[in-house]
């Protein structure tokens, strides 16, 4: 099956697409959508929209994981990334996908093994599992990568709890 | 000319419309669209967006006044109307309007004269200016009402100001 990961964000929306099969994970495509600072939101949400909507009729994949929002430091920028989040939510859902969301220590566990795991560890870890020749860049794709695999595991581990 | 007021939200999401010529407001319709709880939220936000959509198509705004957020309370609360915000701004934007943000002070002092009114004033404000016949219901229409006057009074200071 195909997994896409999604980073969500307002200027940066980082994404990741795998293939995993028999319990391996190839990469097929990463990278980041951006929009310009600057453009008015309702407009960039436009941006991300079609982005988001061109992502699925280019790679068809077959489930979706996004990260799911926690603000702390900065409400202001959490309010615009969240308004992203939405626009991408609704993209995925137009085109039949359900997404899947997971938090950033869902994803740390999943991939490293730990919840405190620092970034570092973590591009190395996804780097590894993809067979990657180089650290997956930017930060926004490398986190989409990490998705995408933290989905295909919880995946794993549904399907045995549910033996 | 027509204003459309919004009053964003996930499970309810108020709505005004009212006529602006000769510095008099009219209403045109109120109400609020909803939700159901218990629905995955991307799917209440593809409900979200058909809503907006068809409500743009009904009454054809000329111009758009939407409430800006605040987090204080309920974070993921929060979070999850700034998401359905996203996709109200998105289809505002792909129907050709261009919302105007207004923060929940600048409604009351638009309508009641001081950003510390109280909801109630509020609310009989808007219907004295509308020449409602009963206080307008439910909450989330009222604020929508508000927001199409503020939006009105804003337009004018503006061209003053230009003058």
């Amino acid at each position: 099956m195909t997994i896409l990961g999604i980073d969500p964000g307002y200027g940066t929306i980082g994404y990741g697409v795998v293939r995993f099969e028999n319990f391996k994970f190839t990469p097929v495509q990463y990278g980041a959508a951006t929009t310009k600072a600057g453009m008015p939101m309702h407009l960039r949400l436009c941006e991300i929209y079609e982005d988001i909507s061109t992502l699925v009729d280019t790679f068809h994949p077959d489930e979706v994981a996004i990260e799911e929002l926690f603000f702390s430091k900065n409400i202001t920028t959490g309010i615009q990334v969240a308004q992203a989040r939405g626009v991408i939510l609704l993209a995925l859902a137009q085109k039949g996908l359900h997404p899947v969301s997971y938090t950033p220590n869902q994803v740390k566990m999943a991939v490293v093994g730990y919840g405190n795991a620092e970034k570092k560890q973590m591009m190395e870890m996804t780097k590894s599992i993809l067979h990657l020749t180089k650290l997956p860049r930017p930060d926004d794709a490398a986190d989409a990568l990490a998705l995408a695999i933290c989905h295909g595991h919880s995946r794993n581990a549904i399907r045995y709890e549910g033996i």
